[in-house]
């Protein structure tokens, strides 16, 4: 792709030379000639070896590189990305793969050791890789990649152009039990499903239990990192992330737009609204109401009143010498 | 199913019609006629659809639709529903799982691409679906499901009655080194097996190593919910609950009918004893014993400690005031 | 294996008879005649009908039993369990085993069910268990152990003697994406790699991503947990250990021989100094620079001064009461 209609693709200024061919895209400090890398920062610009570079738009460009300027260079960077590295398509069907007959699976690729249940459907384009599971009565969209060993349960539907990685697993049976005295726990029905939207990414070990009676749904646009688990009947808007090793329990709601760090833990039955960003390792109560804005720890606080917090423990021994003082001075007083 | 009949298995209390006919479970939102609900709150009473209710036994049911009073709803609910939705217990075994010929496999089920290892046991009725790795000299016994792509590892033993969710892994080698110098880490052996009772279930992505001389034990009627590690040697007793993404190190010991939340950590050593009950996100120092009662935070304390000290950490700005206030005082005093 | 060739294996001094066959390594309290045990103090001696032990080399040996004294006796029964217990490494070729053509596969054993991608290399002795994924382009060394269902995507680089436990998935796409306002997110490219040096260990359900543009590196020696998360162009140095569920965010970097506990979290572009050790359920934040040293709590801290906030935290009551006291007094005397 030659600079000039990189510029092109991407709407951007370009100055300098526009016949330079590019073919993958980099980061600074490993881009070549044939690469084209990005900088957010002007002072980051020293000592690449790119052939071209994506720019902010107050970018005062040295000569020696062309530069495509932008608005969002990182934005640019990975859509121009998404065109000079595109997803290796597959095509064809292992004769090894085990399809129902009365699924309907008009996926472009289904690799080998590959089950599909009864009933199943599968849309055009979709890959299936090796070793994946589908149960019975499950539909699958069109372009939707699927990536070694993950298991598909009985019922689940999954959109389009969905990413979901190797090892996770969707609609196991949700984690409820009642409690029958002293001969143990029998199992609530968990008889519900999973409904997952368009353009969901899902990450690798990542698990998503069916619902109890109802269903756990996942909206459009969100992405689901590695190693996180999501409990019966939750409900995830359009275009939330979650970090790895999140946890969420049965029926919270996080409406769109949420942001989650990593190794953070909700207890069930609690809300997130729209727009609220929580941070790593956090823990949300059950039947909290989390509000727009940043918040962080355990139980969960605005982040200001978090840093307060901290700020107030870190004190504590400085404290504690205060009011040793002050029992010394009142003592001499008093003698 | 009657409702008539519905009365006499929960050996409940019939309000209104006998001869309704319920087909299905579920929740009082969703409830059709053909459908079943229970409620815990009289307040959850109105505007149901539900061709019948199972209700307290003190609740005075409006006429409207038969009622059916028990003691628990919630757990004759769930009673009623393993009735009404039973698990689909497949037969057959597909031509492509790679049995070795010294395997008893008695299996009413096993599905495709599974494998089971030399001199392996598995009991009558038992159900191993597409994926499932078994090792050598496993022992599984009767009426256990095991999902898709769950592997489990040579010498493991699994009682009857139990369910495997998709991608586990039981008896994986522990993690325990030996730091020799400068040439690194040498394996301590990890030699020891796994043993399941009856009854036990393990959610997805649950990894519960091996022991590394002895056994790691799970108890009879333990529920174990998604992507909890258990490491060598732990001793978990009989009907104990562990919630999703738990940790428990080495050697430490969950008696009967402990409950833990999730995302909670243990050192290694500690002992929870009989009945306690540890909040999500908690931290168990190695070798502390946990007594009955309520446990909350980390280091892990008594709920009511942990709530008394959250109170100080929110009051920590008053208390800065105060002081400060007392200095002022006490200066004006001097002056 | 005798008594007298032991010694000389461990290069240990012996007392007692040199001539007990020795067939087994156990732990003190189920060993039996025919097998070694080994005692780190004197008082847990008491009891064992261990065939010989390996004890500390001021150990005071009753004659009751022969033993042979070494420097480090938990290290040194390490060694010798891996000679009594060896590994039982397996040769041949599953006919299901299906093999890009174009791959090159010296591996002794590939086990049923097995998917090889193409232009693909794996290395004499190394094992290949059932259900294992391994894509195109992917490097595996010697004599390396990968166990059943584990999953290597693309162009991942896996050194020899390396041990990669069920479940594991390496090379999946980090987790980064890039929001374009109301349309959502847009993929920041995940074309780098990820690359294992050799005596690796990856416990079950471990997740370790590929690089987004450049490579994820975990060195030589280094032992891995299970259910660890490891993010996008994390650099992890050689003679790291990681306990279980720890997750560490894209770009951080560990330096050789830091031990990390379990459920730790890493934010991103964090560095960890060489021989640093981190305490179970920590948080580092996001660029934090960790020293040499013993690090604990969230945010991280050296352990002295966790525990002396620690400590002021419980005395928070006490504090409230002195304050109530000292209000009281100066009032008093204002009166």
């Amino acid at each position: 792709m030659k600079t000039q209609e990189i510029a092109e693709f991407l709407n951007g200024r370009l100055t300098g030379g526009g016949d330079i061919e590019i073919v993958r895209a980099a980061s600074l400090d490993t881009a070549g000639p044939d690469a084209i890398g990005f900088l957010e920062k002007p002072e980051n610009f020293a000592g690449h070896r790119a052939g071209a570079l994506i720019v902010p738009e107050n970018f005062d460009a040295p000569e020696t590189v062309p530069t495509i300027a932008v608005g969002n260079p990182k934005l640019a960077f990975a859509k121009l990305a998404a065109v000079l590295h595109p997803f290796k398509w597959r095509e064809g069907r292992h004769p090894s793969a085990v399809i129902d007959e009365t699924a309907e699976v008009r996926a472009d690729f289904v690799g080998a050791f590959v089950s599909v249940g009864a009933d199943s459907q599968i849309g055009e384009g979709t890959n299936i890789f090796d070793g994946v599971r589908i149960g019975d009565n499950v539909r699958i969209g069109k372009c939707t990649i699927i990536h070694p060993n993950v298991v598909i349960y009985d019922g689940v539907t999954i959109g389009s152009d969905c990413i979901i990685h190797a090892g996770a697993v969707i609609g196991a049976d949700g984690f409820g039990f009642v409690r029958d005295g002293a001969a143990g726990y029998v199992r609530f029905p968990q008889i519900g499903t999973v409904t997952i939207g368009d353009g969901v990414e899902i990450g690798a070990g990542t698990c998503i239990d069916r619902g109890a009676l109802g269903e756990t749904r996942i909206g459009s646009g969100t992405k689901i990192d590695n190693l996180v688990q999501i409990a019966h009947n939750v409900q995830i808007g359009a275009r939330v992330v979650i970090a790895a090793q999140t946890g969420i329990s049965g029926s919270t709601v996080l409406e769109d737009d949420c942001v989650i760090g990593g190794q953070v833990g909700f207890g069930d039955h609690a809300t997130v609204k729209s727009g609220a960003i929580i941070g790593s390792q956090a823990g949300v109560l059950p039947g909290k109401i989390v509000r727009p804005g940043v918040w962080w720890g355990t139980p969960v606080q605005p982040l200001d009143e978090y840093k307060r917090q901290n700020a107030h423990l870190k004190g504590l021994g400085r404290l504690r010498d205060e009011i040793r003082e002050l029992k010394r001075q009142l003592k001499e007083k008093s003698d």
